[in-house]
């Protein structure tokens, strides 16, 4: 397969459909739409449900998505090809890789994870901790203190690698030597950084991973999760959602759970397939992106940004590690009105987001943003700055945007 | 609104896209396409995802479809409107049930169900029990034991209303009545009679109930499962699963979780948006279905098989209740060749299933099953059976059918 060259920006920028007049920096939290999805959604309605029946379990391949899109996905974040499945929501394969991370190392009680983490992630272990009782606990301490905080009590360390408010980049080779140097497991999630930098799972021998599909992958809303168990434990795993599609055999229709092979005992129910339909268009393009080259150019592109940005705009505050080889691959500024601010910019046509409580954040997906993109949106942003167009009423409700 | 009419079969027929020359009898596995389904999905991907972008959630309505596509889903089954809401698979949506009824009958420890169960309900139990641990178990009796087997250790009782296999029909508003004298809480699986006949959740006093919504319910193969919360029980639940989307105010991304108000409590992470585009055209058709009048159609089309294959295919053993009040949509025989006669009839177009070890499943679906197909489906049937076509090499090999 021949790499798309991520440079060739006219090239990858006419795979996806942009609406006119949109500067999009929001593809960390939904990638646009694939110009070739909407054709092969409509095929999977139509030729496969439609025409196809219930056959299409078995002649459309939907039984085996989930493992066939896992394998694509493992190359973009250096596991095992044979390590990675399909399924549910991210917060489902968080739960059940702290349940197994958790029944894998028996003796210890404690998670750990740090304030940076996306809440649902934290949510999920709190629910699971409170289950579990018998002094099951999570452990939240601040970003730059998970290493002292790794003792004889931590089971497993759960970290969001790229923090969605901030962008800070964790180590993930250095803290996973850390956990494992203390008996603890590891658990990264995977959201800000699978199709936004190299990952390496199986070299930095990380245990558990989990990611979404639906930001920088192109997923679509409501994509798919994917989930990784290091080959050397995935025999061992016990799964908490034991469901039919992670059997041994689902069409036997045994009365007792037998997990399946593998990362395959971590599938549940019945998998999504137009949503893994519209997964797969999008891993068309992902096949062939070298993701080097990728990171390379959206470390350009935010670091145009963010100079541009502290020139022009000195009232906003960085809010993002100065360093781009501590950053993921956006840029968040603070801003007390960064609400207003960003509704101003998003009737403009630049589209980033706000995060409470005051940060205004933007993604750099080089496939689809290139330099003319970023001038343009440094100078919107200073414009509004300038003239202060935020502070009207229209911009200042307060409404939900994921 | 106006109700269609059931007996307007050319009407309701109308509204489904069918294969030429296909009877399709397993409606209640995956019910086929309304032909309305592929210009709203096609909506979703280009109009919603492509032009709105990340505004989709809001200005789409994306966001709030877990709980519209609920309330129409409510009047189906029954249930208060702001009971139910949508979301991930079956097999979740029983371990989030599971789990609060659990917790909310906390003296108890015993999971009651039947052998009659669908395999997932019984392996998710399977996996909840043993992860809590401290004397929990699930106790699995006959289908007719049930009643005898609720003790004063029984948490909750979990059961499937139609039975996957025979289509064998429990008695809700009794076996919940039991179950409330022996202080036992109840869990209805509805994943072979929501769209199938008439359920009455809230009169019943039901205190759980899921199901899924791409058998009858036509929502498309991956479509997302519902679950109910009886409106007494909601705000005292715990949510194991406890994910951002189910929090009181999931973007102000607190550190700690606070449930959201009522049922929308167990929805977890973020929805399948595609799926849901699907089952919202599949749902304008049901939202307009007499639901009484539904099952009286197909009584009588399951009547009509019924003796047919009685008087033509002797071999055949029925597998079903013979009373159709005792019945859900479908009727099952026994046979030892069940797996190549359902091939023989796949090849000559009449689809139902096979279920391991030897049934033959064939559901009646009376929006766009009439007695044509049904009279045609009993002759190849016959035919089959008669001149022993289903002996053939082709038809022996065993593979995987949902």
């Amino acid at each position: 397969m021949t790499l798309l060259a991520p440079l060739d920006f006219a090239a990858t920028k006419a795979l996806f459909h942009l609406p006119e007049g949109v500067i999009y920096l929001d593809g960390n939290s939904l990638g646009p739409l694939p110009r070739a999805t909407p054709a092969r959604v409509a095929d999977c309605v139509q030729a496969e449900w439609g025409d196809m029946l219930i056959g299409g379990w078995n002649k459309a391949g939907w039984m085996d998505q989930p493992a066939r899109l896992g394998a694509r996905i493992a190359r973009l974040i250096g596991a095992e090809p044979e390590a990675v499945v399909l399924g549910d929501t991210l917060s489902i394969k968080i739960y059940q890789a702290l349940a197994a991370a958790l029944q894998l190392n028996p003796t210890r009680r404690v998670i750990l994870s740090d304030s940076g983490n996306f809440p649902s992630d934290l949510y999920m272990a709190e629910g699971l901790v409170k289950m579990l009782g018998q002094g099951y606990s999570l452990r939240i301490v601040a970003p730059d203190d998970i290493a002292d905080a790794l003792d004889e009590n931590v089971a497993v360390m759960m970290l969001t690698q790229v923090d969605y408010r901030t962008g800070r980049l964790h180590d993930m080779a250095d803290l996973t030597r850390h956990a494992h140097q203390k008996g603890a497991l590891t658990l990264w999630d995977l959201a800000h950084s699978a199709g936004a930098l190299p990952i390496d799972l199986s070299g930095c021998g990380v245990d558990f991973a989990a990611g979404c599909t639906y930001k920088y992958l192109n997923g679509g809303p409501g994509a798919p999760a994917f989930i990784y168990v290091a080959p050397r434990h995935a025999a061992h795993v016990a799964p908490a959602l034991s469901g039919w599609l992670g059997h041994a055999a689902p069409f036997d229709f045994s009365p007792t759970y037998q997990p399946g092979q593998g990362v395959s005992r971590l599938r549940v129910g019945t998998p999504a397939v137009l949503q893994m339909a519209a997964l797969e268009a999008a891993l068309d393009i992902w096949d062939r992106v070298d993701i080097a080259a990728l990171r390379a150019a959206s470390i350009t592109l935010s670091e145009m940004f963010l100079t541009g940005v502290q020139d022009l705009c000195p009232e906003l505050r960085l809010a993002s590690p100065r360093a781009a080889a501590h950053r993921g691959s956006q840029v968040s500024f603070h801003h007390p009105q960064g609400y207003a601010i960003m509704q101003a910019l998003i009737a403009k046509g630049v589209i980033g987001d706000f995060r409470a409580p005051d940060i205004l954040r933007f993604g750099f997906t080089p496939l689809y943003i290139g330099a003319d993109e970023v001038r343009g949106a440094v100078d919107i942003l200073a414009q509004i700055m300038g003239d202060r167009s935020w502070d009207r009423p229209q911009f200042h409700r307060r409404a939900a945007v994921t």
